[in-house]
């Protein structure tokens, strides 16, 4: 997608011995581009997130493994290779696209077994096509999700179709197109008429930094809104539908996602508003069946209730929200449940929220 | 109630010749108490929002009207006193309470007719009343709003009850006890086991920066949480009850308050929680019987949500949260509709959000 007017990936091989990423901890207000040349930059760059997004992770710790792969020395490198994998998953120890993306690799290396004057080649080759399939993933679930807003359009008659979107689902958070935002991207491109309303997404906001940056380069007409406004938008006809992304989806179609989305699905329902999720099948839990009851939910530093970051006239600061002493207490996630989901938009296609809706796209695994 | 260990109210008369406030705009970081001479300090401190709330309002415009009356010369004295009336009424014409507490006053004085050196006698008497039957009225809505948490600590057999509180009913707001939080601080002046969630109440954070303060300061346990939050805690049985305050209710029960109440009135329904709205009467609309057709929302400055204020090393900063030429929108309230409150406590007692039960303890209204 395009930055500045230029288009952009969220991570790329700039040479042999260079990767480059957005680094998101400065956005909106600064563009900055990172250069990580080993092995430590990379695992730098994931932990303290300058980047970070299920997708995007995945394919920086495939390129981490690239990274890592070009100081190898020894012949006998598969230890050492399974070593940097480790220290790859180390980062951030709950993002599973990253053990997915590094064991994939090793898995590759093994099945291969490559000299080492072609191991750089094999991993550089696998992380080109994880990051690749990242980016195709979300273009399918545009080109499904599309169909969507099409159809809405088609009603209002080619009036704009306002949709609601919480968090960052967007390319940020994959390498190209996002979830929830690739099929506004692909409405956008078609000429339809769009407009999103950006919840801010509190505490991080992410919805307010990274969406609202994402649409205003864009040029997809969009609104900040404070977490809090969105029932008060449905109860006026002021949304049209809703689309999020989805962290881990149950089976049987539960949706956990950055802390707020249930209560915009509350809302949706409340006033007869289509609510879909978008997401790669990579989120897919097949493990479980009861979502608000079984899904971990990660209670992240109260600071970042307490304490919020932003541009000041000075630059950037961080500022305190609270009374000193007052507590503050912060979930990452919420539930959704699958009764308050109109549907999934996977790159497979469209489903409804069930485990009868989800089969039908996913039957190999339905056994 | 307390500031420092000390009991306050939100605006008093020191002596003769000078009302004191407690100046708000920068809690909770400093606590400071302003020095208000004449009318002109009055009405800049309404206007300015150095103070503000329902109740608050009221009584400021009263004490408006006496420190007007100080600097009268002339013995025809009314149409001097009813432009003073004027003035106040125009610092915030939204404001119901002012545009009545400045009638009650003329009204008193019209009915009186009292010598000019009886005037300002007459006016402080009345605004001391306006005051103190502010505060009486918030303290019989703890009075009766205790109950209901009294009962639910008897159901948990003296475990916490944890309250949820939207914005800022607290005691900042009126002179004294507040409404939503009256039955909360007489809960824990007896001894009750209490806890609240206070949701920081985007965009102007009147939550986490007033409602923790009050709470703080008066020694109740409480933990801020994003406005998000609420639903993923209803879901987890981490919530008892909720009470929020009210900006405007009809008299079937519809709630107008803070945005963002209603889609906390949403998940507790769906979670089977109580929700109560505590209000003083002079909140009711007679006039409106369908409230999210009917009540005009105030849409308020995009700035309120692009930016934010808070407190860096170097003092309270205002800082920039989206991109520079993202808009963003900014309703200032949302309506409950009735069917998703459980109660509302005013001064005269608990009854149901509908026509019969508003009615029955207004009997007076129905006619």
């Amino acid at each position: 997608m395009k930055i500045h007017g230029q288009a952009y990936r969220t991570i790329w091989l700039k040479h042999s011995e260079l990767v480059q990423i957005i680094d998101q901890r400065f956005l909106p207000y600064e563009f900055v581009v990172e250069d990580l040349k080993n092995l430590d930059q990379m695992c730098l760059a994931i932990k303290d997130m300058h980047l970070r997004g299920a997708g995007l992770i995945g394919a920086a710790a495939a390129w981490g493994m690239y990274l890592g792969a070009l100081a190898i020395k020894k012949t006998d490198y598969f230890l050492e290779l399974t070593q940097i994998g480790q220290k790859l998953k180390e980062t951030r120890p709950t993002a599973v696209n990253l053990a997915w993306a590094v064991d994939r690799i090793l898995f590759k290396v093994e099945k291969v077994s490559p000299s080492l004057s072609e191991l750089v080649n094999l991993i550089e080759k696998e992380a080109q096509l994880i990051t690749d399939e990242d980016a195709e993933s979300c273009r399918q679930i545009g080109l499904f999700g599309v169909k969507i807003i099409e159809e809405i359009s088609k009603k209002k008659k080619g009036d704009v179709v306002n949709i609601l979107t919480h968090c960052n689902a967007g390319w940020l958070a994959f390498v190209d197109y996002g979830t929830a935002t690739a099929p506004i991207y692909e409405a956008h491109k078609r000429g339809i008429k769009v407009h999103v309303w950006v919840d801010e997404t509190r505490p991080r906001n992410q919805g307010s930094k990274l969406t609202a940056f994402e649409l205003n380069e864009e040029g997809v007409p969009h609104t900040v809104i404070a977490d809090n406004t969105g029932g008060h938008l449905m109860q006026h006809g002021l949304v049209d539908m809703v689309i999020t992304g989805s962290d881990r989806t149950t089976f049987t179609g539960d949706v956990a996602n950055k802390i707020g989305t249930y209560l915009k699905a509350l809302a949706a329902k409340d006033n007869g508003i289509p609510f879909y999720v978008a997401l790669p099948s990579s989120t897919f839990d097949w493990t479980i069946r009861d979502g608000v009851k079984e899904i971990p939910i990660e209670e992240r530093s109260q600071d970042e209730v307490r304490y919020l970051d932003g541009l000041s006239p000075e630059g950037i600061k961080n500022i305190l929200l609270t009374p000193q002493t007052s507590p503050a207490c912060n979930y990452g996630f919420d539930v959704t449940p699958a009764r308050l989901v109109t549907g999934l938009i996977s790159e497979r296609g469209i489903c409804s929220a069930s485990a009868e809706g989800v089969f039908s796209l996913y039957p190999e695994k339905n056994y």
